[in-house]
């Protein structure tokens, strides 16, 4: 099997550093090639100090990381640190890490590194929002060439909004970033709602990753288990959805998840419904898929797999 | 038990003409005041002629039927004629009836009949675009006051579209008049695909329906099984979702149903997702709830109830 | 030369009012039909009595005068009481009228007498937000063939918008009533800000009426003068822009204004443009004037026909 | 007096050519420390070879030029090569120049310029769709503290749009990109089509430059002639108007213009009016003014300036 080429481009909040920890421990089949960081869940320094603690963590600091856009590309900068607290991956040790940032830009960084790649060779891995793979985009287009997949988590159909009545945080912040990658002609897999909220954190899924023992084990339980309390109220379960990690989980493990090809539009232009995903699931549009949306997972099935990840440690 | 005194608006299509017949043949409950025919699955001259015919049918020609608009309040009218056949009632025999239409405008009507009546004392049962409900509140808002509570077939948030890719067909023809009544104060019990989509005309539900051997159950069935033709392909089930019998279903035995207070506004200014249901399932916009979504139903129930209607016939 | 059958629909305030005193005044050439009121610079039971005052002091209380829409079509509704004073037409004397407001709703009446006339024999003077006019336009669509032509007062193009940046107050009031308007396939002579702010109440003008000495003269002197003030200060300009005026005064002199045919669409989809006329002044939209849009005015010439209709009291 | 630092960031063009060449002639005045090209009114490998053949025909082979972003932000490109001809600056000699284009794409050279400049002291002189600005300010927003000011062409409000009927062509090329950039915080001075109306290149106008007689003056009469071939059937005049020079204009003669404070918003939800500069100019949105909107212009006295300072060649 031919290790995946990929850039994991996010904003840690903890269930982008639950991914990462996914991806961490699976060289055998991910070659990450950096990891960027994003403003969203939180505020860019944040994110990028995560990833690099996140990095020492799982003990890869190999992999380059960059810091890229302060902001979305036209709207103003919005964060969540009321869900995942003021460090972002609060439930594990938040420390000043040494884990040295790139001097690139991030989206430059992005652009090189895919224009000095093989045609349709790297597969980038958003799960924030997609600013700068869109302004990446936007610098040079002909890297659309060097993609071979975009496999992203955003976006919601059957679920709603959980950021606005009618949209997904990631798109919502930027949905403009969100409607340059979607219109980009590149394969796109995303990860809403949809599924995420079949992924819930339920306690004897989690007392599995704590009986580990290991340290990421115990970063990732501690993480898991603050996430719970938050979104448990809100959607009135007893664990929380996991978004971001459904990425990293169908590049390891797709007979895990059910796709459907649809065509994805974003809005744009109204401020009642900007960052809807228009999935068109029934296909009314007319307009060919430009997008595998995902509908179902077997969620037993990943949380054996993120487990056995984690074991790994 | 008092009789609810209800004024039903439509659009026959087989589904609004399935809702009149369960009516029809509740009296003990119902009190239908008049029914009021708009512009929607098929033009206008077709609905309430259908209409007309509907109630010769059940022998209920002491409902008087009054005619509303040709056209939606600010769009271009649409139809779905692919859908429901040229008639609006394929499936069970269509002929020029003798029940007269009534001489006012629906919406002259509606108005009168509204001012004329106690406060909070009338049920709307619209069943198609909301065009001559939002024009007789433009036309006199007074008789907000005179509804007891709104309870319509429209919009979607689970299902998505099926008109385009984020809109249901009923709010997308008159997106306009939809936002008028969804913000006009009253109570509103909404029916959409969330629901419709679970209420499927399955075989085995319309081999009994079939075999009551009654005119009206024939006719009954004959339409049902027209629906399943088109939408059995589209949505790639045994049956057709049934759409608009869930409002007078709703309103014999709510018992049936889920519902869940949500705000819902409509979106009015994007062409990408115009006549959109913003449903705030998780209660993230801060706004109160101004309507009554319905999420679930107990299927086999409200067939049991459809089955014993027809029977009385 | 045919007297010209109209309907005047207006919203008095001060210029609507100097707009029906013209209109009363020239009887050999204006058969005026009827006067409706809306909702508009201030709510309707203002306004119609505004009307009905109007007719008394005029003499005209062979017109009848009939009360419409409250509201607008999809929007709350906004008044401009600040510019306008709290009764409208102050500046002359306001009192509580005997001329009696017509049974029928003005959309009603409308709709009727358009029915009941022959092809393209009537024109319309709305000066006033759009909503009566469209709302008997999606009321009864085949009045359309009856109207002559529209001649209205609203919308902007070289002046910007009076009520927000980019839209002038009567299409602002009601944008999806004059996107019904503009679209309805008559003729439309329009009015708008960039031809009314070049007819300004200089202080020789108003002189000039206030020397007329009868009393219809000096309550036109009365609210011109009340008019000036506000807007004076508003635009840096010695005297007021007369808005409403244009629409009478181009039918009896129409050689007095320049105007160019011009596609005009209206804006209905944005919070920040809401209501903005989309004048095709250079044609480069590719689409055929619907409209033909007011572009400059011998201001002297109006205000000498101005003070000669006064000058018949 | 102190020469100003300022950045050219345009899309030969004629009119941008003209005024590149209008900036070199004033080396004593302006420091025009690099022009970075954008796609426009010509596609990127255009506009950038134009920029280099221009410096070579001014002999300002020490000016650096940037190739920026070959397309809009979020909309596809489009371009006026109708207008402008293939070349872009049909009417002067083209060929294949020596002078080389900078390693550093346009972006992160304004990026990197700017963050190594003194706070407010470098002032930028797009004359293009706005991308390149509003990509650096994505990019690193801290450049904005660098800019002293931003001296644009683009925007109508008197004028009407040049391109659809309510927007200019350099605005509504990427909408989304001044909507960044008159959100930035730094002041702007705005020159929309309602000042370069004004500014026709009238024959008696073109005479004088032709009569210079040397290579630069003939460069610029044979672009201004064919730029009013098209323009002048366009607008009736007999002279196109002269739209980008207004920016060079007032660096150097500021009392030949006359603006106001205005607040301006760019629409970006509307497909009608996308690009609309929605122009406060009566100030009855109740925003602070972010702009100073360029309403006249002394004509004669402009082409004096021109003129001169093409004879200094």
């Amino acid at each position: 099997m031919t290790r995946a080429k990929i850039i994991i481009d996010c904003d840690p909040g903890q269930d982008d550093a639950i991914n990462l920890l996914m991806a961490f421990a699976a060289p055998e089949a991910l070659d990450v090639l950096g990891v960027t960081a994003v403003s969203g869940n939180l505020p860019l320094a944040v994110t990028e100090r995560n990833i690099r603690i996140l990095c020492e963590l799982a003990g890869r600091t190999d992999v380059p990381v960059f810091a890229g856009c302060t902001r979305p590309m036209v709207l103003e900068p919005v964060h969540a640190g009321h869900i995942h607290g003021a460090d972002g991956i609060d439930g594990m040790r938040v420390y000043a890490p040494t884990h040295p940032l790139g001097a690139q830009h991030a989206v430059n960084w992005i652009v090189d590194t895919l224009m000095a790649a093989a045609p349709a060779s790297i597969t980038l891995v958003p799960t924030g929002p997609l600013t700068n793979i869109a302004m990446a985009l936007v610098m040079e287009p002909r890297i659309a060439g060097r993609i071979e997949r975009i496999v992203l988590m955003g976006g919601a159909m059957r679920e709603g909004g959980n950021y606005t009545a009618s949209a997904e945080f990631n798109i919502r912040v930027d949905p403009h970033a969100a409607d340059v990658v979607f219109r980009c002609g590149r394969p796109i897999t995303a990860f809403g709602l949809d599924v995420s909220h079949q992924l819930l954190g339920l306690p004897h899924r989690l007392a599995r990753i704590a009986a580990l023992g290991n340290p990421v084990a115990e970063a990732a339980h501690g993480m898991l288990a603050f996430f719970n309390r938050h979104d448990s109220a809100k959607y009135g379960t007893e664990g929380a959805p996991l978004h971001d990690p459904c990425t990293i989980g169908w590049l390891l493990r797709p007979e895990l998840f059910q796709l459907k090809p649809c065509h994805v539009a974003i809005e744009t232009g109204s401020a009642l419904t900007m960052g809807h995903t228009a999935v068109d699931f029934w296909g009314v549009s007319g307009r060919a898929p430009n997008c595998d949306w995902a509908q179902g997972v077997d969620a037993d099935g990943f949380f054996d797999l993120l487990t056995k990840l984690l074991a790994r440690y």
